[in-house]
């Protein structure tokens, strides 16, 4: 038998955000029903290089398909000035449940980007306003760009307003996105008041205010990933609808850890988990509400769910390169 | 850059025992020194596929290297029956802790085989009389082939008694050995009364009681793996000199697993563990030592010293093949 080996551009190729969105969001439900598998995300810490690993294994079933993985990936924060390599890399795995036969071994890299994308305009489907057309994003880096991408699945978005303290960042993502959307650069303030703000930035110190966000603004808090980081000002967290991916990895590096931590905001604060409302246990967005927030930490089930989507099309369409690593 | 993928064939030519047993003492050492991270192997349970997939990252460190990596390898029993795939498959990932490149991909399940005859080279070098010339197998599978490649690198083994209920396994075992060593057929008593005996049996009741051994024999219990597992009679565990590769693993489903959870066994009757023996902080086999018992569950740090050896040999020997996973 042969393991499909898809590099960047395959997977890029085979990952369409208007399947990646709705598989996301199964993982999502197949999850909170507890159709799911996904033992806690282990680190691996290297202060020595800066850096650090975690794997990311999973195992989830939906009413037509299951699929288990692991993601192998990293975060070295030197790697941009010290050796020519990005932040963050990953290694995904892709495994028959069946028998356990590796189908697939992909770039793990693009895929993070596509499937956290697709988590935001899961939570944007069920957070932001039915008429949202304008979306906000701060930190226009290399995650940002799945977010326009995924978050104009479920919404008509017309307007972009991209907020970066430097310059090239906001060229490129016109030049990228100028001729389907209205993209302009604009302050934190002008991003926040469109219906749809993501922040996707590494921040340790809060950059949006409450004053920064429109009355009925949903944001997808992207950028948190670790612990000691927040993009929000407390008092949104504590005013906003609050909804997050994982309890545990919520609290231990998402948008919520520093305040969770310092005891200002608790279990009372939180509204509830995306696959509580993407299993209509919970209401979305209702006509009383205002500013909603989603805390996106990433979750090894949307990675399998997202390499499901990549296997199955790149068969179908016979990209990749076969390889026989295991000789069985 | 460009990762290296190596196949069955790859990774058997390139994991010389030669290099591979001090590798791995090596690795034992730094776990011990505390120059090495371990995360707690995580388990993916599948009933409905009777199969585990289980998750295996490590770091470390030793004088003249360092290395990370991650095996992702299952247990699937009905796999040969209803796929005609092999009960346990392997896929290993090896990564520059420097920045996290994954430097290749291998297959993990030859290097399972080997990195598993390798720890109990260790062992019995540590444990078995100084001039031992005979070996015992119980259990003459696809695992039992690295004891005598990997024990036979540290004691001058002449003679080997092979023990199996199936007679083509005895017959594939001394086609492959009868050349090198004085290899044949014995009960599992003739097999106990060699100076060292290796038992790689999947059985879940006893099958070698204490009068099957010979006054100073050293047993590598490799065949447990799973709670409820186990192979050795406890009278001969409570008994022996008894060494254990990790207290968290043994005591969980290695040999020593099911006295442990019964209360026959508890942490007085452990002598230590292999890693305190190898770097000298207690002694191995003494002249008054009788039986020596080492279980032997299986370590990550062994999985990652072993594809240090296998993707260095096969960076010299440019064997394998490069492919441009990531493109960076």
């Amino acid at each position: 038998m042969e393991t499909l080996l898809l590099d960047t551009d395959d997977v890029d190729a085979n990952a369409a955000m208007a399947e990646l969105v709705p598989a996301v969001r199964d993982a999502f439900a197949a999850y909170e029903r507890g159709d799911a598998q996904m033992p806690a995300k282990s680190y691996i810490d290297l202060p020595q290089y800066n850096g650090d690993f975690r794997s990311m294994p999973a195992y989830l079933s939906t009413d037509s398909w299951d699929a288990a993985g692991i993601k192998w990936v990293n975060a070295h924060p030197d790697n941009p000035d010290s050796f020519d390599l990005p932040t963050v890399m990953g290694t995904m795995v892709y495994s028959d449940p069946k028998n356990a036969y590796p189908l697939s071994i992909m770039d793990g890299t693009v895929l993070t980007m596509k499937r956290t994308g697709a988590a935001a305009a899961v939570a944007t489907d069920a957070l932001a306003v039915p008429d949202a057309d304008s979306l906000g994003i701060v930190g226009a880096g290399v995650q940002s760009y799945t977010q326009l991408e995924a978050i104009s699945q479920v919404r008509d978005i017309e307007t972009v307003v991209v907020s970066d303290l430097r310059e090239e960042r906001i060229t490129r993502f016109i030049e990228r996105f100028g001729d389907e959307f209205d993209v302009r650069a604009g302050s934190i303030s002008e991003a926040g008041h469109c219906d749809v703000l993501s922040t996707v930035t590494p921040v340790e110190e809060p950059i949006v205010g409450p004053d920064d966000l429109g009355p009925h603004t949903h944001v997808n808090a992207m950028g948190a990933d670790a612990a000691g980081k927040h993009e929000l000002a407390d008092e949104i967290l504590l005013a906003a609808k609050l909804v997050i991916d994982d309890y545990a990895q919520t609290t231990h590096s998402g948008e919520i850890n520093v305040p969770w931590s310092a005891g200002v905001l608790d279990d009372d604060d939180l509204y509830g988990e995306l696959g509580e409302i993407v299993t209509g246990q919970k209401a979305g967005r209702t006509e009383t509400d205002d500013v909603t927030v989603f805390d996106s930490t990433g979750l090894a089930i949307q990675d399998v769910a997202a390499a499901h989507v990549v296997y199955e099309h790149a068969r179908e369409k016979d990209n990749g390169t076969s390889f026989d690593l295991l000789g069985v």
